[in-house]
């Protein structure tokens, strides 16, 4: 059985990786980044991708999906940015 | 002496916290929140608020201080986008 505390951490993966959604379909729709800071997210992505090995040490399934997905989402979105200007 | 991977973890805080401090400023200068999208930054707050439990689950200082942070930042950036529509 899942642990509690797992779960919870699921939900918040779930939460602030899915708030990356919108975000990149926008983007992607309106083919325009105008209003979106390069270095807030490349700042982002650093941080995330350091998260991530941190949350393969502490052996933390939740922090592992979370920051992969969000990983690959805010790369996404930088890929657009360098893209669209 | 502080181990390696709580520095990595607490790199990764410093990263994913101050990307917001940008978005912060920008819409308290422009007094306009116009592209930011409410439900995102709920949807955020809430993953943040979980993920601050699931921190303190693990007893990860890192997790702690960039969530607290955090939480208050997109706290802020609702408030923002409440205010100034």
């Amino acid at each position: 059985m899942i642990d509690k505390f797992e779960l919870l951490g699921l939900v918040a993966a779930f939460l602030t990786t899915s708030a990356y959604v919108p975000q990149v379909y926008k983007t992607w729709k309106t083919k325009s980044a105008g209003n979106i800071s390069l270095t807030m997210y490349i700042s982002m992505f650093v941080g995330i991708v350091l998260w991530l090995i941190y949350g393969i040490h502490l052996n933390s399934f939740a922090m592992i999906v979370a920051n992969s997905i969000t990983a690959i989402l805010t790369l996404i979105i930088i890929g657009f940015k360098v893209r669209y200007k």
